[in-house]
Order: structure tokens, then C-alpha cells, then sequence
């Protein structure tokens, strides 16, 4: 595998916040733990193994930040592409947000080596 | 039950977020995130039916603020005297904060009505 990681470096998730809609810390950290629980029962579904070892290897997660939707659907191409689990957040709308704005995309659990090629160039939230 | 809440008002999970560490608000939606995973796999274990109806709800969340370690605590020792489950994240200390620091205190799911006598007082994050 290129890179070749570590099997002890862990699994990790990777959530990227939309930025442009300037949300509150309160309200980006509640949207991340819902892109949280989405790639949680994604991988419960689709492949227990992987979900064992995130959580085994502490269920590592960073936020990082890109700018526009475009950016977070391009970015959810690539993780396709690279057979990387993903999920998008669509906010109920009841406060900061009109209803269905997709605010996070959850990206893992994958290898960091995996995972940094799609996101490894975005700032850290 | 007081308060009547109506069912259709949906089951919460309150995170309460330690202020006086003063996490970056990347840092603290890892951590808020961190605990809604932790909530998730509380209920799996012990019950479903609750879990089922976080979700069908929409899963609503909240993150609210209290000053310290000991704040935290006696929240979480409220919560249980009420019967809300609780979880404490202990983060693993890679970065902003020293190993085993416990960050976040995570409530729910559970009814707004009796999670709010427990956290409705704290400002929102």
C-alpha cells in the first residue's frame, strides 16, 4: 500500500465543516456529532470490521474546514472514488440554517494515508 | 409525567462542554462528537427502544456550556439520580489538553423535559 501506514497509527474519520455558513462553535460541533453517528451506523451496516478497529484504535477524528458546497461535493467524489465511507449532514433547519443545507461531510472511518489524499490539504477547524 | 412534553417534541442529547479548558472549536467538535458516539453505543446496549426513537425524532442534539471539572461531575451525578444516561469523554490527550482530561459530558437521549431540569440552565455553546 503507498505510504505504507502503520496498523497502529488507527483507523480515523475526518469531518469537514462548510465554512462559508459561518456557523456557531455550538452548532458546528452538533453537526459534526451527527456526521459522527451517520459514519458510525454506516459502517455497522457495511463492514463491522473496520467500525471494530476505529473504535479499537480510539475512533481518531479531526475537524477540518473548506470554504463552499462545491468543495465538500467534489471532496465527497474523491472519497467515493477512493472506496472511502462518506456521509453528508443535512441540517433540520430549526435555527442558524434553512431546512436540508448541507452543513458536514463525514469522511471514514479509512487509514490516514488513504484519507489525507483527499482532505490532507485543508486546515484544521 | 410533569411538564406534559409532547411526544412529537422528539427525544434530546445535551453535550456540556468544559469552558475553562478553552478547546479550539475544532477540538471541541471532536469531542462533542466523541460523546455522541459514546451515547449512541450506550443505548444500543441497553436500550434500543430509546435509540429508535432518538433517531426517528431526528436525533436533536444541543451543546451547552459550564465553567468546570467539577460543574461537569455534579450534572452528571443529577443526570443519573434522573435516570438520563450519561457518558464522560476523556480525550486522549494528542494535542490541546493533557491525557485522560475529561472534556465533554454527554446527556441523553431523553426527554426535553427532563434533561432540561438537569442542563437547561448553561448557556448554549
Amino acid at each position: 500500500m503507498p505510504g505504507n501506514p502503520s496498523p497502529s497509527a488507527g483507523l480515523k474519520a475526518v469531518f469537514v465543516v462548510r465554512g462559508e455558513l459561518r456557523l456557531t462553535p455550538g452548532k458546528v460541533a452538533v453537526q459534526v456529532a451527527h456526521a459522527a453517528v451517520m459514519l458510525y451506523q454506516l459502517a455497522e451496516r457495511k463492514d463491522r470490521a473496520l467500525l471494530q478497529r476505529w473504535l479499537e484504535g480510539g475512533q481518531k477524528k479531526i475537524a477540518v474546514l473548506a470554504p463552499t458546497l462545491d468543495d465538500l461535493e467534489l471532496l465527497q467524489r474523491h472519497a467515493r472514488a477512493a472506496g472511502i465511507p462518506s456521509v453528508m449532514v443535512e441540517d433540520a433547519g430549526l435555527t442558524e440554517v434553512a431546512p436540508g443545507t448541507k452543513t458536514v461531510l463525514g469522511l471514514g472511518p479509512a487509514l490516514p494515508g488513504e484519507i489525507d489524499r483527499v482532505t490532507g490539504e485543508l486546515p484544521l477547524l
